[in-house]
């Protein structure tokens, strides 16, 4: 598959660039600006594209299988920016994927995001955004696929995970196992249109996936 | 006891004034702006004192036998002002205190400010801030008690909690049943030089309590 990664700079995106350059799959990194497109090719990604999610996209969506949402405003910016790029550019992204016949979407969203009653107050506003984003993925028609991490490390990968329907403990993730999680989900049929919670665990990728 | 209560204007310190009215207790609600005694006395504080928590509070401890922090700046201001009051207002009140020989105290932390790798980035600044006034308690020689809840709601108290020196789930606490927790708190002396988590749960409080 031909794979656009919205949000290849960032933390879990550089990762998922990279171990997709050693799986059957073509990487086309979406970048904001062209002078990223270097360092993600030198990552291993394929294909570099420039786009800006506050923007239309339809350009970047040519001729991909799949898309791959793990773009996000970050921490340390206001919340405006957390609607224009991780509601807003999330929305206009998938339905210009519909438009586009790219039928694939897996959106990096977060745990909790489906139920913020669970989630201290100044992540309401977060989770809202990416709730808002995540309820539109459902009813496009897209074949989706919600993936909601738990708090994120930059530990190195360890290949464990939990994923479920639902997680009711604590607990983290390397950035690393979120991007291998997202690779093994590109090619796990049994999760599209479902969603799940994603923690360090104790089982395998593959094993986890297949019991969806 | 007389207690005075830092936050007695915020949400859960209104409650706690209101129960403390019921109780053997004496609450001496603390307020930024004289404005805001009245309602406090409304609710039923048997005193109210004017100090601002980025002030010396000295005058306010005079004759108090504890103090209950349950201030906060709030999720609607910068960072700079987590710093300024809930890290080192709280250090300058739990100083002031000991100079005072004011000997109990009550802090109102949150689940995960001791660790924080297992929470979302967005909430690290607040936590570390929380977490260094944990710790300068935890060294005053103060009797002091760190209770973590987990996330706040408003809704109706049950009475209902589960409390632990650490709960690995998800979950969340009416800030009615945080109030009960800390006035119960200030008379279970097992509670003293001691932290616990606390979510709802199925356990009344002062069973939960007794059982640290």
């Amino acid at each position: 598959m031909r794979v656009l990664i919205a949000g290849a700079n960032g933390k879990i995106g550089q990762h998922l660039v990279r171990l997709m350059a050693a799986s059957p799959h073509t990487a086309r990194a979406m970048v904001r600006k062209p002078e990223q497109a270097a360092a993600l090719e030198q990552l291993g990604a394929a294909e570099t594209v420039v786009g800006d999610l506050e923007q239309d996209c339809t350009h970047a969506l040519k001729d991909c299988d799949a898309v791959v949402f793990t773009a996000g405003s970050g921490p340390h910016t206001g919340p405006e920016k957390t609607i224009d790029v991780d509601q807003d550019g999330a929305i206009r992204l998938i339905d210009s994927a519909r438009a586009a016949g790219v039928e694939r979407f897996l959106m990096v969203s977060s745990m909790r995001a489906d139920r913020p009653e669970n989630a201290p107050e100044k992540l309401h506003h977060y989770l809202r955004a990416k709730h808002k984003a995540d309820e539109h993925l459902r009813a496009s028609g897209l074949d989706f696929t919600l993936v909601r991490p738990g708090p994120l490390t930059n530990d190195p990968g360890t290949g464990k995970v939990e994923l479920a329907a639902r997680l009711d403990r604590t607990g983290s993730i390397p950035r690393e196992d979120v991007a291998a999680v997202l690779l093994a989900t590109l090619d796990a049929d049994n999760s599209i249109h479902q969603s799940f919670d994603l923690l360090s665990g104790d089982y395998g990728i593959a094993e986890s996936l297949s019991r969806l």
